[in-house]
């Protein structure tokens, strides 16, 4: 890939950005409660920088490789992060330091949800409405990522989903299908977030609280414009409305849309992950809601539904979002709604973690090995709703899991040496990494105490989780820049 | 298989217990310091139970088949761990629940070497050599597992080890190519165990110490006559001895074998498995050595070399003795140490763990994968000293790797659903699955603070940890008790 190509993606990226500061300065001038001196002067800045870069190579193009396919989507994540950071670092409401900066900024991008700024409540309109619209635009990025580029590039299995009938991948012209395919999901996204947002407002919530939470529901982000986050309303139909959305946004955007396409139902119950996620999430919700009761969190049937099924839900889709305080429920409850954020939603969906079809996969390999213990010789290819699954995608989907779980404890380790006691790193690390939002121990609610290096660990680990390790880590190696 | 042949082994496994009960009975004459009623009493009573199960069955006989081997290997276990349990509620001199003494036993036979008693130091010599030997003897059922039955049953990509060129593996008359193994390797093993029992005693043991400790140094196992472990000797010699012979028992033994035959080294630096393993525990030293130094836990490179390199080789070994406390050392390396064990020692080996063997495949693989995104088409397969992997055996080593990490973590939220804190849980959970012995937090040096059901849980998960979890599994399958 030429350098005025990147170029010219840099300065296409930083021109898109500046234009996505326009709704928060037009928050700004309705509420008139500061914020708009900040946005204004980032949003013409960046638009310059953009400009100047961009012009000189504008002219300039190529037909796009697989090569570039990872450059972009790096690009993609690590510019609008690093941009994203400046209001932050700027802004005179909140006193971030550059670290901080970049971590809410990554936080917000890679719907992750973890914040290390307090008194939300007391900030201004402006600057609420852009952190949530971090979330929803970082959405937008994982929705193509997932449904369109990472099957082309064939992270971690994901070729499974590639559109085409099997067959070798043709090397060139990626372009035209994905902004196809990106332009019919954007329709069923911002549908959702509508959707969304009516039913926050009918809930009770005012248009700036219903729009701003429907933009981290539908990303799967969980930021909030409150610092109690949704236990803030008080209310179960907000909660229900979450619940509901939540439930949504973590299905494979594909298959909302061929249900819609088709106007029926059936896609769903046809689907073998969306049969699996609805099992796990019912399953684990039950645990939740027996324990909490038996366990006498909650006195009544009543309140351990409404809080064990909202939590569950919260943080099995990786959402993050909080109606109670999930961290201090006793015994095995907090790892466990933690452990459920490593296997995350669906595939090609806006949740974080390792994918519920990874997991089905895993699970069905499991079963063979054991089965094929008495019959060494028997061929038992793993299947999946009748088709078989080729032994090359089954390897990478392993591939993928080694992967995760080596760089997860590497860089639990790293962060217990700067100095972060064990609770603590495990759950900052599963929060981050499977892009969840909070953990346990310091970093229940709030990252803030957190030192510097560990925060920039943790921000590396959302980048990694959310570009599904492989996209970042082929970048590391000789072959990639190998001419 | 019939159920005349299950009656059969298991009358010849009780009548082998009963006489592995002599050697004690000798030491206890010997001291006279107690414990001889007790093993008299129990090896009779044993002794005649199996007679009479065994005679009436005795001329009974069927080829073994590849089912079979699954059933026997359990049986060894599960029968001699529980009459291995005998001794320790029947002895007055140590008050053991039945509980106890079964997770006692079952430490001991699976090699772990977590214990439940203190007081150790005043205990009978009969006592102390009968738990010992104990460890000595589940060695010797490993090395024959690891070696010849894994390999044969095909567990979590062990075909890799068979002896034969590749093939269909024939499904009869597995019993004489066992025997012929066993017979070889048990000799290395007792060579060994001689050879280590003559270094601790030119270190300065007695010779009861000497011999008690070299069978828990080649079974890996962990056991010490004395409450502080190797502590209690305090002696660099002692240590080194134990640093040798850990590193030596920790090595395939076919290898050992290999090399014993051609009389020759080579065969070890040939060895891809071998090299990996010299450079994790290389390596892993390195950076406990460093970081004692460095965090002033020692303050001369003498102690941070002495106690780093001991604790790093016992615990990445997943022997478990110890010469220092590194359960308090600050920071990452208690848990990196603990992380180790996962990786554990060689295949073939008294070692517990994943193996290395498996970690060097794994490593391969996502090598692999990762360079793969760039040329999709390519097919690369994994090679290991030039010759091609199978896909088959490679996805049962990551069908293994992902049955561990699915176990290990549902067996971590039962133990704390039954009360025990997230720390001690992880710790004790990897010490016990790993075969390693010691943990962190509550079971830093003893077990005996855990509630009666943990112990179960944990008991279990040795047992699950040395059968390489699919030999246990397979017993709970339909398919294994069909017809
Ligand atoms: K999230
Ligand atoms: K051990």
């Amino acid at each position: 890939m030429h350098s005025r190509v990147i170029l010219k993606v840099f300065g296409l990226l930083l021109m898109v950005y500046s234009i996505s500061l326009l709704p928060p300065i037009m928050v700004g001038l309705y509420y008139q409660d500061g914020g708009l001196n900040s946005f204004t002067s980032v949003m013409i800045g960046v638009l310059l920088t953009g400009l100047f870069i961009w012009y000189p190579v504008r002219n300039h193009s190529r037909d796009l490789k697989i090569r570039d396919g990872f450059i972009i989507v790096v690009m993609f994540w690590v510019v609008l992060g690093l941009a994203g950071a400046i209001p932050f670092f700027l802004d005179e409401d909140v006193p971030l330091s550059l670290t901080d900066s970049i971590f809410e900024s990554f936080s917000g991008l890679t719907t992750t949800g973890a914040t290390v700024i307090t008194g939300l409540d007391n900030l201004p309109h402006a600057f609420l409405w852009y952190r949530q619209q971090l979330q929803w635009l970082g959405g937008m990025g994982i929705i193509v990522l997932a449904v369109a580029i990472l099957p082309m590039l064939g992270i971690g299995g994901m070729q499974l989903y590639r559109a085409e009938t099997p067959g070798p991948i043709k090397d060139s012209k990626i372009a035209p299908r994905i902004s196809e395919t990106a332009k019919a999901l954007w329709y069923i996204y911002l549908g959702l977030t509508l959707a969304c947002a009516i039913g926050y407002w009918l809930a009770g919530m005012n248009w700036f609280d219903a729009f701003s939470h429907s933009f981290s529901t539908v990303a799967i982000g969980g930021f909030s414009t409150h610092d109690a986050s949704i236990a803030y309303f008080d209310s179960i139909e907000v909660e229900i409305v979450a619940i509901v959305f939540m439930l949504l946004s973590g299905i494979n955007f594909a298959l909302h849309f061929t249900a819609f396409r088709s106007l029926s139902g059936y896609a769903y119950f046809r689907d073998p992950e969306f049969k699996a996620y609805a099992a796990l999430l019912f399953g684990a919700s039950l645990v939740a809601v027996a324990y909490l009761y038996f366990q006498e969190v909650y006195d009544s049937w009543y309140d351990a539904v409404r809080y064990g099924l909202f939590q569950t839900v919260s943080l099995a889709t990786t959402t993050g979002f909080a109606n109670a305080d999930f961290s201090i429920w006793p015994g095995f409850l907090p790892i466990m709604l933690i452990f459920m954020s490593f296997i995350g939603g669906s595939a090609g969906s806006t949740a974080g973690g390792m994918k519920v079809i990874r997991f089905v996969l895993l699970f069905k390999q499991g079963m063979r090995e054991v089965n094929g213990l008495l019959h060494p010789n028997a061929i038992m290819p793993v299947k999946l709703s009748g088709k078989t699954i080729p032994e090359k995608v089954m390897m990478a989907v392993w591939g993928f899991l080694a992967v995760y779980v080596f760089t997860f404890a590497l860089l639990m380790l790293v962060i217990m040496a700067l100095g972060v006691d064990q609770v603590t790193a495990f759950s900052a690390m599963a929060a981050t990494m499977n892009n969840l939002g909070p953990g346990l121990g310091e970093v229940a609610a709030n990252y803030q105490a957190l030192s510097d290096p560990v925060k920039w660990v943790l921000t590396f680990a959302m980048l990694l989780g959310r570009l599904e390790i492989f996209t970042l880590l082929v970048l590391f190696t000789a072959a990639f820049w190998r001419k």
